[in-house]
């Protein structure tokens, strides 16, 4: 047994986002590690969402259109979620979803390299975003391609046929994180354009999209940015790219004068040019109040508690012996986001036993048991409790080693 | 000054769906003519808000997904819409904004006639249905084109090179109903597949899909649905064209197995297939309990309600003599929606001076007053009401002039 260098107690004592949590609503008796599927409830999102639907809906009627400025929120919510992102003012709009987003930016990116027919991704991105260019060429036709590369090594594998590289920076099964400066510096040597997906950055580390100089990037803001199920998500058009810029999905919302109802589209010049339909303004509403937990908290800060947290798991583990049986298959790290996956080939029964005893982790086919840290509202203690129920459950063997082939055959 | 056949007392009386009207959360003082642009707050919506935020995400965080059955509301709730638009199950979805669904179907609907280049449409279509053909023929090149027919005579200028038939069922502006069954039928004689919008459709009148053999819909659910601000929209795929049906926004959501993280793409074979992105449940869950309130309620007695309170408003405002000043514009009852369109050349001043005593109309440029008839919180009462304040503003000149003079240099 290996001696603890510092108690949970002290490392919560010590932590100055210790209080953060008191601004969710986390349930009693559990221990949330799956704010990277979807982040709990924010007190200020509950308060709004009634806001939203009593008073702005119910009493103000169609006038909380310009009343409350619903008309604005997509650029205001936008611009919150810039400040998180390392994007200056009138980058970022809120809109859609992630998968959509990627349909307008990689159609936008690839009009605005005509003599380029290639989009570039790793073949283990989240599936939604290679779907989305298997779509999109599908449409397109066979001059076309998507060209997959290992998410190691990527400047070694950029060619100037590529118009567009896409790469999620943390990969959401094994947590990669990947250099965002480096890599984005290295496709613009070969003349490509960039695409950051997001998904499990925002909110979750610093990123720097002005100072790595990147392209595009889209994000989801349900899982660190604690956005509600199904949140909408952004998209960040750099500003020197924004004139040219024509996406397909050319709403009413994205005109540049909407409600001059004119016959023919005329694409706003901004950002605004990525609003497609009606906005969803009661989910956007909530979204917007639930990123005012991020107000006096540096993305620094939640960071380094991040790091320790999760160094804290691990040492918890080793100590516990658990990591015999539970391979870690995520990066060093410094070379990870804010999460840890672990190999096991029971990993879904145990998953399941772990959210029966008040742990709520995540599975990830085939055998990933995959642990989030968020730090807003994780606990030192929270992570001593969580590795103590999951020894016992490994240990003991108190998980139903069956479930996993029964789910299978469900699915 | 023509004598009354019936009091508005009286009709109310009479009225079957009277009240309906408790089944919404109305501000006092306000008479709701605009519920063609957003339907107001049911009471079982408000009730599921809090439900949802509060208990299925607070509580229920990631596993609400399973256990509230979030993944299966898409489908829930386009089949509670196809009972109300006169479709069979497992042809309706609920999924993104009308905008983005018609660039999924119009593409699909493109690629299931690939030897026609046209798609037609009218010109004065609600505009974002002509921007999205606009934006998709600009990504899919020169060998496309739009062409605009006039809503009159629609079947006369159907020609066997058009490959979409694109309508609005009811014009946003004037209120003219099409005739759906007819039109469909002669897009069919000529090879053509139809899509209509259903925006001022659904909820206000029977709309019989199946049985009028129309190949695909979409529609929005905040106008006579009562859905919310921005609440998710609608799309129906006639079964008969789900398997060879293929839209491009081709999101984890419409694979065939999107847990399974395979690495291609693989449609469903369903109505399904149309979800791209994780759906926004709150807006969606909110949706759902909206569309309680249809519960026990015929489309056929809602239409036969609008008309008589549209008669009645017709035959208040001939007895304030109001006719001759706001010359009506829409076509005959039986041709209109559920609108009434005047013009006026002070149009916009008139509505604002309307809404400061309680009367919510809507304004359309250039020279439009838009008047909903949503017959389950209307009464014959809000009715004589809202026609006495429009007289004393019109007789009296109770509005100020110059106003959309000034609205108009600020757009």
């Amino acid at each position: 047994m290996i001696n603890k260098v510092f108690s949970a107690k002290q490392l919560d004592e010590k932590d100055p986002l210790f209080n953060k949590a008191e601004a969710f609503s986390l349930p009693n008796d559990t221990i949330y590690l799956d704010g990277n599927s979807l982040g709990p409830l924010p007190i200020n999102a509950e308060k709004r969402a009634s806001e939203v639907v009593k008073e702005q809906w119910g009493e103000g009627l169609i006038t909380s259109w310009n009343k409350h400025q619903w008309i604005s929120l997509p650029q205001q919510v936008g611009d919150k979620i810039g400040t998180l992102v390392g994007a200056k003012q009138g980058q970022v709009i809120c809109c859609d979803s992630i998968s959509i987003n990627l349909f307008k930016v990689l159609s936008a990116a690839l009009k605005m390299h005509p003599e380029r027919k290639v989009i570039a991704t790793t073949r283990n991105n989240f599936p939604t975003d290679i779907y989305m260019v298997q779509g999109l060429l599908d449409l397109l036709g066979d001059e076309y391609s998507i060209r997959y590369i290992d998410e190691n090594h990527v400047g070694a594998q950029l060619t100037d046929d590529i118009a567009v590289l896409m790469l999620t920076q943390v990969n959401f099964r094994s947590g990669l994180k990947l250099d965002m400066k480096d890599i984005t510096e290295q496709a613009h040597n070969k003349g490509i354009l960039t695409l950051w997906d997001l998904a499990h950055s925002a909110g979750a580390f610093p990123v720097q999209l002005d100072e790595c100089n990147v392209d595009f990037a889209v994000g989801c803001t349900y899982k660190y940015l604690n956005g509600g199920p199904g949140a909408p998500a952004f998209i960040y058009v750099a500003r020197r790219h924004q004139a040219a810029y024509k996406q397909p999905l050319s709403g009413w919302m994205g005109h540049s004068s909407p409600f001059s109802f004119s016959p023919d589209y005329v694409p706003d010049t901004s950002v605004k040019q990525n609003l497609c339909g009606t906005p969803g303004i009661i989910g956007m509403s909530i979204l917007d109040a639930a990123l005012d937990v991020f107000d006096g908290v540096s993305l620094k800060a939640i960071d380094e508690k991040s790091k320790k947290l999760q160094a804290f798991f691990i040492a918890e583990a080793k100590r516990a012996n658990l990591l015999e049986e539970l391979k870690v298959v995520s990066p060093p790290l410094d070379n990870r986001g804010s999460q840890i996956a672990f190999a096991h080939e029971d990993a879904y029964a145990i998953c399941q036993a772990w959210i029966a005893q008040g742990v709520i982790a995540d599975f990830r086919a085939p055998n990933i048991l995959r642990v989030g840290f968020a730090p807003l509202y994780l606990s030192f203690a929270d992570v001593e409790k969580a590795v103590s129920s999951l020894a016992t459950i490994i240990k003991e063997k108190h998980y139903d080693q069956d479930i996993f082939k029964q789910r299978q055959s469900v699915t």
